[in-house]
């Protein structure tokens, strides 16, 4: 078993928008949750994406989709629209639950069984890296995480790098489960 | 420099569409656009993405998108969904062209610079596998590519994988990007 957790600066926390984009970068959002649990014509059962929306109106929400049990889904942005705006709305989808909760109370109660990585440039290298066997992976949005977060999450967690390109958030989720199935 | 062509069964050749999803899966091409072209905050100006759409009304037509000289652009869908209209109603975007081109007369003017590989499950694992340094990649899209297109393709290139696990195709990508950022 292996998590995400995206870091999202400005996701809404409601359901009052009509494209991700214009939802605070909500599809940046929908890129990690499909790089996470999406193998061709199947989802990753064993994969878990999680990401804290701290945008306008009730921040902070946990917006968690776990493969296990994640059904009715496709790949797409039009699905991920209606599932989004449903889920935002306090309604259900299989797989997916929303909660109340901050980042740091996710971050320290994952770290009681969980081993913390925390994505950013300048982190050791994955490759000079022994990664646990239930690794968690912490990364920020397009604008980076903010300096009190990441120092929040290094609290429990160690800080790694993919090498000298700065990717995606999505790039390098799909670069870690890569990682991760070649072990 | 490296290269990669996604090859459409579906994706429409007319701008007589208004979601991407719903335009022969032109969204599988976007996402495999921005994996193959996009690093944070920055485009690579070493590779270039092609894809031969294949649906209705004009096929094929070769849309080639080019690092180098790629501009005005984002990675968001509704950004793209705008390019793409633009684009194959005849307008011009930087780094943008459009021309009547099948994949065949494609794979053939390229494989005499290039080296080809084509990633089909079964095929040499890429671990295993020396790339050349001037690569072109070439996948399908959802739904695989053709047979009769792998035959041809496989005439002028190798096949390789990635490893035990089929992906979706932005990721085969992202993950084809990742490898040779690492040599």
């Amino acid at each position: 078993m292996h998590e995400f957790i995206l870091y999202s600066r400005l996701g809404r926390t409601d359901s009052n928008w009509t494209n991700l984009r214009d939802a605070g970068r909500l599809d940046i959002t929908v890129e990690c949750a499909v790089a996470a649990l999406f193998l061709s014509h199947a989802i990753r059962k064993d994969a878990v994406f999680h990401t804290i929306l701290n945008g306008p109106p009730n921040p902070p929400l946990h917006l968690q989709i776990n493969g296990e049990t994640l059904h009715n889904i496709r790949t797409d942005q039009q699905t991920w629209t209606q599932i989004l705006h449903k889920v935002l709305s306090g309604k259900l989808h299989p797989g997916i639950s929303l909660s109340k909760m901050s980042f740091e109370t996710l971050v320290k109660a994952k770290a009681k069984h969980s081993q913390i990585y925390v994505l950013e440039e300048g982190g050791r290298d994955i490759a000079q890296t022994e990664i646990g066997d239930k690794p968690l992976f912490v990364l920020g949005d397009h604008v980076g995480l903010p300096k009190n977060v990441e120092r929040f999450a290094l609290r429990y967690g160690t800080k790694i790098s993919l090498g000298k390109q700065a990717y995606l958030a999505a790039t390098c989720i799909a670069i870690l489960n890569y990682i991760l199935d070649r072990k």
